[in-house]
């Protein structure tokens, strides 16, 4: 008898009280996605995570021994969600660890706005510099008559020239559906939008008209497209002015937490399309929030530019990002043309096109790029490194001469990835800490300030520089054995040391960071150095040439730099060098918008940049090597943490 | 209680035994076109033309009192199909003259081949003008590895640039999904489709990308859409050859027969999509049977070339055509961008374009200026005279210094129309004609020499030469009183001549040409005849300096130079200087696709016609007033003519 599909089991999902039906034998993983109940899954259902932890509380699940969780935790009644099978009717809870918090993406800091686009724009306006691809033009034209009736868009084309000295236009086919009726609404007198942007020598062109004089109402929006977050930031173009941002995570980590994970999604059937979707929707959310917010309609946008990696990119177009992933890492294609905005899906104007930043290479993106444009390191004589931090922390070294990147992959880290209690940096997470020298006890503080639920890539920072400043942690990563304090302990795979005990933390279990993890933290930061060592190397310069530090990206914004310098993630170099621009990837997308010169130009930006690949570059190896210290073997690239050490 | 949409009347069409259910009340012209039964209908169902005769057979219909029919027609059975609803089941019969024959559209005549498009490919060659925008070019290139991963589409850049000196191309943002799987099918082997058509400055474009070498296939299309028909020719680029042509009638026709009413038609709910989809269904029918025949896969296709109306040109584009029907007669656009295929619902691969002739004005469209563009009159120096004749005949004099155009509102005469048995030129109509003066006797063959069933419009172009020349019809288009022949006999509004008796006839009455009809034929060759005087006046020139007279399109190649003279419809001018084109319009569009250059100057030449309005011209009522005598009432425009006749 053939099974069918009769959706037989209830499935009740906690702290939500969310019930769905589903197919007997049904994922549970998948059952979530269709109740639309945000379980973490980092690596996009293949069990190697283990971040989909949920506990069982009524029924049964079939699930496979071999997860990654402990046998007391298993005893708990926890399961991995992307492993299990729905047997019966069940009810399971969603332990704290696994939900996604939502507010803390637009978290304010230490009394300090966090502003997403650090755009100046009235500084913009001096140089020049402000002039939006994007203009409106009122135009009173000749109302048709016998002796001159030339089409409607001749009579345009005529008006444009006589008023504004335009030729040779081009122009959006559709245009020509709405001419007729925009034209007589208000007796010959109409708006018109054109784009000025000349890519590739492209003449100016006509991308739609309005009836009446509605050149005061224009915008456009910027979009940072994050593995992890969508920003979209709204412009008003007709005042230079940036209206308002929100954000909200991109809906593609319901598929996994990082691109190598998207990527290995995307070559399952169908996967593609629904990670386009995924991340299309989650664009069209944000932005009908801010619409609504300013109370615009969406018919006064008239265009879209983006910045997002390089996987994020193609995602975005539905290209096939599969060689990103295999080597020689070749990406499709790494600038895109203008594409209609509602080809791809996004709910804007049919005259809306989207404007993508081009990429260097499978991991130097769009995203960096846009942040080399809006940081201005392209066109200064100053001899800069940028830096963003990340999964794969990106590095460009350079100046307005010539311009070398490189990835390195640093690894999840930073990202709470590998490391047992790391999170991200939301609502439980710690975030500052100090240790105690002479008992070890810990002081903390958490994201909004609740009971710790883990520990963010920041707190880990932090929590490292305080072990190592306090000779808890020696410089190679291990606890010392000689302090008399419960806070130090064995565990399976070496020491560890106890955060916050079992009753004070969310989870009701110790927090803890053992040397298994400290090892990672000390790979990801190590990969790192080694990056900005290798490629200053490369092209014959000394780190101490370096007159300009940027950090760029949220976490570069959370960043004690002392503390990161510290423990060897950051150069130990002039403090007053380093600047902090945050999400760069979104201010250049705005500055696109605001500037038909940058517009313009960005791909000469990105053609600038020279590549590296690490793996393949002389050094980088030994270079890794040596940096497998806390700061490093070579105490002369740390001279003021060595001096501040030995002195503790 | 309501009544539903039960579909329970049965329609049976005859001649074809086609049988369909309706609701009670259904339109029973609406039924036809439901079981995809044509009827004729001129006037898009308003009942106004009486072209859409039925016979009722069996059953009942509901029918209005006030139709176009006699009483005598009345009581044999004649319905028009636009005016009446279903009541019970029927059996109707769709009468011969309410049928289309489509098999003459591409007819023979004479043993004369009619070639649709008179392209001299091998001429073109030598001119140096065989240069089609659209072309592929094969690569080989270099593979990617760890230390030249570049992406793919900087690849294939790279090698156009290096083998073919192509630089700063644009890319349609398609071919950016296929790169990456078409580049690794062959080794990095590939063929891409260039387009380097410089439309408005715009740099060369990449079109599609193949793997391996198939720069030896290569099509395009060329499209003439006709009010009435359309015509697609199947161009091999990579040979440089016309490899075939088909036609079919234009779809559009069971929504009116002419311009006017398929304007009409397109302001009613959802009109102008349901044209927009006729001709496109027809585009592709004609498309599918051509690439069949031929044994050609559609993905073998770049692009697509478009010639046609400027209604015709609205109504592919889904353009409101709204304003070409009122005053002051202005097209919305001449022009249009080129266009994804696809997007208009052509069964074309994604990356072809479509691109069609500029218009000038409401009523001298694109297919006048293809016919201007193949007949080369832009650029000779010779003084022409073009002309196409139609529902509007058109006119365009000048040479390459300047060019001056006009529509004549002809009437559909020539077409058949307003001539109680006037008909297409299709099987069983007359078509020669000769008359003899003794007797008034008439000689006739119609075509496919099947029994007439009524006068195309070169037949009553040769009737009328032949009751002229025989004194059976005087100068003033009145027939003589005093002959004593059977064949001239009063009517209802004058006298009528029998060319055929009821027994000879397929329809079974007699075929008769009435004064009324001569009278509308009259009007029809003396606005066209107006229309070149004053053409020519405007310009400050005479009649006489005309170098060359150019005839185009399906009835300029079927038509009696002599006859045509003699009733003044064409000047009279040495024969000599008289050329037949064709179908000026498909031949334009298949110029567009073999050349590079024709397909950038094309709007240049439609920007170079100045459009006159002849209604707004001074002296045309004059001179067509003037006209309505045969020849003219100024002999000395027609001196052999009126030589001859004073002879005779």
């Amino acid at each position: 008898m053939p099974s069918g599909s009769i959706l037989n089991k209830k499935v009740t999902f906690q702290p939500y009280d969310i019930t769905v039906e589903v197919e007997d034998g049904e994922n549970l993983l998948k059952a979530a996605l269709n109740a639309g109940v945000h379980i973490n899954a980092s690596c996009g259902g293949e069990g190697v995570c283990g971040k989909c932890r949920i506990l069982l509380e009524e029924g049964t699940l079939e699930c496979p021994d071999n997860t990654l969780l402990s046998q007391d935790d298993w005893n708990l009644g926890y399961r991995q969600a992307c492993q299990c099978r729905v047997r019966s009717d069940i009810v399971v809870r969603i332990p704290p660890e696994s939900l996604l918090d939502k507010k803390t993406i637009t978290r304010r800091r230490s009394g300090i706005s966090l502003r997403p686009s650090p755009i100046n724009v009235a500084g913009l306006k001096e140089e020049g510099l402000y002039n939006p691809a994007f203009q409106k033009k009122f135009l009173k034209l000749p109302p048709a008559t016998l002796t001159d009736n030339v089409c409607d868009l001749s009579r345009l084309e005529q008006g444009l020239n006589k008023q504004y000295g335009l030729k040779n236009l081009t122009l959006d086919f559709l245009l020509t559906r709405k001419l007729a009726k925009a034209m007589r609404q208000d007796d010959f007198q109409v708006t018109a939008t054109l784009d000025f942007a000349q890519r590739r020598s492209r003449n100016p062109r006509l991308v739609d008209i309005d009836p009446g004089d509605t050149t005061g109402r224009h915008y456009a929006l910027a979009v940072d497209i994050g593995t992890t977050t969508v920003w979209v930031q709204l412009l008003d173009l007709a005042k230079g002015e940036i209206v308002g941002h929100a954000a909200d995570y991109n809906g593609q980590l319901s598929y996994g937490d990082d691109v190598i994970s998207r990527i290995l999604y995307s070559q399952k059937e169908g996967g593609l399309e629904t990670l386009q979707k995924a991340v299309v929707n989650t664009i069209n959310k944000v932005t009908q929030g801010l619409l609504k917010q300013h109370k615009l309609p969406v018919e006064e946008i008239s265009h879209i530019t983006v910045a997002a990696n390089t996987t994020m990119t193609h995602l975005l177009y539905a290209i096939d990002p599969k060689n990103i992933r295999l080597a020689p890492y070749t990406p499709a294609a790494c600038h895109v043309p203008p594409v209609r905005a509602s080809h791809l899906g996004l709910d804007l104007p049919k005259h809306v096109f989207i404007y993508s930043v081009s990429s260097v290479s499978s991991y130097v993106g769009g995203d960096i790029v846009a942040g080399v444009l809006a940081s201005g390191i392209y066109k200064e004589s100053k001899l800069t490194l940028y830096i963003d931090i990340g999964t794969n922390g990106e590095i460009v070294v350079g100046n307005q001469e010539w311009l070398a990147c490189a990835a390195c992959s640093a690894g999840p880290a930073f990202e709470g990835g590998g490391i047992r209690y790391g999170m991200r940096a939301a609502r439980g997470a710690v975030e500052d800490v100090s240790v105690n020298p002479q008992t070890g006890e810990p002081m903390f503080m958490t994201i909004d300030r609740v009971k710790p639920k883990g520990i963010c890539g920041s707190g880990l920072i932090n929590l490292l520089a305080a072990l190592l400043e306090g000779n808890i942690l020696g410089p190679n990563g291990r606890f010392r054995d000689d302090l008399d304090t419960p806070r130090i302990r064995a565990s399976e795979t070496g020491r560890e040391y106890v955060l916050a005990w079992a009753d004070e933390t969310a989870s009701g279990e110790d927090l803890v960071v053992s040397e298994e993890d400290i090892e990672n933290l000390m790979r990801a930061k190590a990969a790192m150095f080694a990056g900005y060592l290798t490629l200053i190397d490369s092209v014959g310069l000394k780190l101490q040439d370096i007159e300009q530090v940027i950090l760029a990206g949220a976490f570069g914004s959370f960043i004690n730099l002392e503390n990161a310098i510290t423990i060897g993630l950051m150069p130990d170099l002039p403090r007053e060098r380093f600047h902090f621009v945050g999400n760069g990837s979104l201010s250049g997308a705005t500055l696109l918008a605001f500037s038909r010169e940058l517009l313009e130009e960005e791909r000469r930006v990105a053609d600038m940049m020279t590549n590296f690949e690490l793996s393949e570059t002389p050094g980088f190896m030994d270079q890794y090597i040596a940096a497998l210290f806390l700061p490093h073997t070579q105490e002369d690239y740390f001279p003021t943490v060595t001096e501040r050490l030995r002195a503790g």
